[in-house]
């Protein structure tokens, strides 16, 4: 041993003061993460293996062919990234844009605004177009523009978790091959919740994360893209300026060759195996209409109850409804509310939103009948202890 | 629900072909990942709950602090960053180069190379100084290409898990200060289980991964810097050109303002917390004597099995012991062999050095006097099987 000391550092001496981790039990009913199903919590928890195992290799390709289940495609390269979903993200700008080339971002919420950092960061040349936040494009607004600028990459998101809006897909891709342009999806709040055609809609590359509609806790985030996509990757006249992130690199471990890249979050990946699973096993048409009728009975229980929703029922995304929060009411005291005194999440709005909307998700496995009506319920009996006018006659 | 029609895919109508997900209960004494400790499993497995929920904010707290102790340093800015080791590496280099600035990478085995390929990656001006693998650089060569070079960032390997070295570190701080550059450390084989003491040796900025010392499954990567990188990271001239990895954006979710950066992943979390709890009650220097205690017995074993070591005694890693394949053996079978009557993982060599040496690891919950017996017991028994001269005589 060397000469030097233990330092005194924060922790006392005889190391006491913390006690085994534990945290209280939520219903996760806000934008996201969502509660994971206790069939993914028990493949978590299972021990790790080796990332070179056989029995870890196996397991890989149940992944990656359950994704493509999930994602509707056959695309080779289909994997989950070793990130939250900002890692794909992330990963779909730093493989498919190279410094100086043209992107298209169709902003209508906070995260279009982080496609937009994503690709400034990558040297792209970023062109953003807008809608407010609660609208979605049409598709003859994207042709206009995908006509005029002639982007290398088109990108937006299918279910904007800020706004509550889910923006139509269909006709985009053809768009998108006219125009010599690849076509990028975000499916965060999507991926195996909502109807999605990856394949059918012509979608060239599409990522998603694990905490909402896979029933999977974060740390995870599948992303897929077509030969399209690869080959606008093979042929960078760069090396892709991230290596973590390097698709190039990772489809050498998850494709045919197995060569080491960076160590696998193997647990996360039995977690993912698991949502997939439960996925396939019910079904994508019935998951779709689950989540479709469990929104639509809290769309109609909310408005039952007074309250009225942000967005018009054609963009309406069934895995998160948001909600005005009614001028009478301190929307963070009602949410701390229900956290402190019904274990129940539900999300503020995000930027100009902020105090001006409720957002409640039912993705996944919370996506349930139950989860809806005690929803409802508490919001019938707990909201007008919060409404001003009403909290004097108490 | 739109026209499409669901796509067949490689997974059949009735979805009943994927079994639950389960996988071999291995003994991990390999490079890592190394098993986990049942009662990080455990915590690993609890409900998820919501990243900016109070309950997480005060175990993210409790995290930082914790690991305060395990780094031996009271550096502000000390988080486990969202994926693997090779991501806390990749922060440690894209936050603190930009392009053109002069990093000096001490390259002595596997893990220098990624540094390397990471750092041109960010356009830095890369010098490297090499040794064979096997062996660790003098303080003097490092003082002497210090000074030649002026480099803005000295990087080095502290434990080089790909050869079985330990790389002295004392006394670099301070030809690093004397030079103006920082000293950065990869800590991935050595945080939670060898003597190291962040702010007495004056490291700058160090990483480390939660699969091996820390006795968690892999997903995250603790990152530590202080004040002088932090001064480095507020002088940019530029962005980021990493939004998952930017330190300034994190700093914001980890320190006091607790802004949404990426959603967490929150169950790796709880595991590290549980880890940490886990290492602070034992002591480190119980842990530091425990990992040097186990790996002399198992060197002492080896050798008196007739096996040679492939690092000379001076410069041992205690963590990761690499041993030389007689040249009568074949290594991988061997291999195969312990993991499948067995269900005990070795590593092989990594690069030139893949058929030479075994590479075994004896870390975090892993480094027990009952592993180090049971391995040597097999090797005893079982190594002789796989003797050419002698399998002639079954």
């Amino acid at each position: 041993m060397t000469e030097a000391k233990l330092i005194s550092s924060s922790i006392k001496e005889n190391h006491t003061d913390y006690s085994k981790t534990s945290v209280p039990n939520r219903l996760l009913l806000g934008p996201g993460p969502s509660n994971a199903h206790p069939e993914v919590l028990n493949a978590l928890s299972m021990n790790p293996i080796g990332h070179l195992d056989e029995a870890y290799l196996e397991l890989m390709s149940d992944v990656q062919n359950l994704l493509r289940y999930a994602w509707q495609c056959n695309n080779r390269l289909t994997l989950p990234m070793s990130g939250t979903g900002s890692a794909a993200m992330e990963a779909s700008i730093a493989n498919f844009i190279e410094e100086g080339e043209k992107i298209l971002i169709a902003k209508k919420g906070y995260f279009g605004d982080r496609l937009v950092d994503m690709a400034s960061r990558y040297k792209a040349n970023v062109i953003v177009i807008e809608k407010e936040w609660g609208d979605a494009f049409t598709l003859d607004e994207i042709q206009f523009e995908i006509e005029k600028n002639k982007p290398s990459v088109f990108a937006i998101v299918h279910a904007e978790t800020s706004t509550g809006v889910l923006q139509p897909l269909q006709g985009i891709g053809d768009i998108c091959r006219k125009n010599d342009c690849l076509f990028l999806v975000d499916a965060v709040t999507s991926l195996g919740a909502l109807e999605l055609f990856v394949e059918d809609w012509k979608i060239d590359l599409a990522y998603s994360c694990s905490q909402k509609g896979l029933s999977c806790p974060p740390g995870l985030s599948p992303l897929t893209i077509n030969d399209r996509a690869e080959e606008k990757l093979r042929n960078r006249k760069t090396k892709v300026p991230n290596w973590y992130l390097d698709l190039s690199l990772l489809n050498k471990y998850w494709g045919s060759d197995r060569v080491y890249h960076h160590t696998a979050p193997v647990n996360m990946n039995y977690a993912i195996r698991e949502g997939l699973r439960l996925i396939a096993n019910e079904g994508l048409e019935n998951i779709w209409n689950r989540h479709l009728e469990n929104s639509n009975n809290l769309c109609s229980g909310l408005t039952e109850l007074g309250l009225e929703l942000h967005v018009s029922s054609a963009y309406r995304l069934p895995t998160l409804t948001t909600v005005k929060i009614p001028g009478s009411v301190d929307g963070d005291a009602f949410r701390n509310h229900l956290l402190k005194n019904f274990q129940i999440e539900i999300g503020n709005g995000l930027g100009s939103l902020s105090g001006k909307i409720w957002r409640i998700g039912l993705m996944g496995y919370n996506s349930k009948k139950e989860n809806v009506d005690r929803l409802l319920n508490i919001f019938d009996t707990e909201l007008k202890k919060f409404t001003f006018f009403q909290s004097a006659t108490f």
